[in-house]
């Protein structure tokens, strides 16, 4: 049996999101008719995770299992002529029969982009968000850092979510300004529901004073999802890399 | 009588260009009726060039009169609000009541985005040229010299240019590779009609041996389109600033 590893970006914009779905077109979907397209027979695909309806993945990863022994570069070649222009194969590898890219992820990165101008940026419209006023990219990278470690997220946890345990390691977090895109990165082990939404809806607040500097430790200790920030909206954020 | 020059981005791909047109929308049409609910009365508004259909601007220049004596940032505030997103007023300035957008351009800098990858971006679909095969951008930056001087560019008009003289000044022109993205750039007295993109159809033939290396000054001299190269398509292209 061949299991074949996919990396994928995409335009989340037009789409319900990665998982499949009844009446409602979903990346999962588009990538599953490609498949058997290409392969001439269904195959079950595993995401390394979901992607909620409008957002966007740089480095998404997901494999599938076929009996077909195919060279990949032909395989990405031409799954990429039978997908949507809005979803396109980076790379594809064969990996060895037990990979799972859900089960055997060890970690994730995410972007998330913040169009921070008083004008909005037109070529930019589903891709960042836009946020007319000033940030101080330097002080929120700061408090960024707060999230950095073991922690029980609960706080930053969307009801809806349906993990045993909301303790995750996050490795790395940073805010960068880059001219007027305001560009926050965070690395972990795993996130819960919105949990990166959240985390860059509470920078936001932090930045208009609606929380305070210094209190995510406190709202980390809080777990209670009313102490966090808002829910930044989802068409800023990237799924970037995902870690094996 | 007030003066108001107004400073655009826009995404052209939902647009039939510039110029207003019958049965098409344009972007002179959308600002049009924007400026006719922000001012209550129509006013004639003159563009610095007309951009085709699908071509961007990163800092189009026109400029409207009106009797009504507003202030520019809530001008430029309010045609916002009311315009489709994907068309933005940077800037707006009053200016002295002979100034003509059109007339008074003594220069102009475009860009030409190219997204060279094996792999398509799903987030720079009109928004840059994919073009898969490999770029020597160095290499065209050199050939891309020979256009700079002041030069006949006939072999550098489409059909329907409506021009007198065919003869313009390229004060600068450049290729330059950041990352996977090749951008073209060149900065003139003025451009005839498509000449931008044969510009750069012509490297994209010199970079594939298709056109022989060293060959543009005799392209030039030719004064016939047909010794150009291709015209490259249209939503690479963006009208980046115009100088007065």
């Amino acid at each position: 049996m061949n299991n074949y590893k996919l990396i994928l970006a995409y335009d989340g914009t037009p789409y319900h999101g990665w998982q499949m779905q009844d009446n409602a077109i979903t990346i999962q979907q588009c990538l599953s008719d490609a498949i058997e397209r290409i392969f001439g027979e269904k195959c079950t695909i595993y995401g390394s995770s979901r992607t909620d309806k409008g957002v966007h993945a740089e480095g998404f990863c997901c494999n599938f299992r076929s009996e077909k022994d195919r060279d990949c570069e032909k395989i990405a070649y031409g799954l990429n002529a039978v997908l949507p222009e809005s979803i396109c194969v980076l790379e594809c590898h064969k990996v060895g029969e037990d990979f799972n890219a859900r089960f055997d992820a060890r970690g994730k990165q995410y972007t998330y982009k913040i169009w921070n101008s008083r004008r909005r940026n037109p070529f930019l419209l589903d891709k960042a968000l836009h946020h007319p006023v000033p940030i101080d990219a330097q002080m929120l990278n700061e408090q960024a850092k707060d999230y950095i470690g073991t922690h029980d997220f609960s706080a930053f946890c969307a009801a809806g979510g349906t993990t045993v345990s909301n303790v995750r390691t996050i490795f790395d977090c940073s805010v960068e300004r880059q001219g007027d895109m305001v560009i926050f990165k965070v690395k972990g082990d795993g996130f819960l529901y919105n949990m990166v939404r959240i985390m860059v809806g509470t920078l936001l607040d932090i930045n208009s004073g609606k929380i305070q500097k210094g209190s995510i430790p406190e709202i980390i200790e809080s777990r209670s999802r009313l102490s966090a920030g808002i829910t930044a909206k989802a068409h800023g954020l990237y799924l970037s890399e995902v870690y094996y």
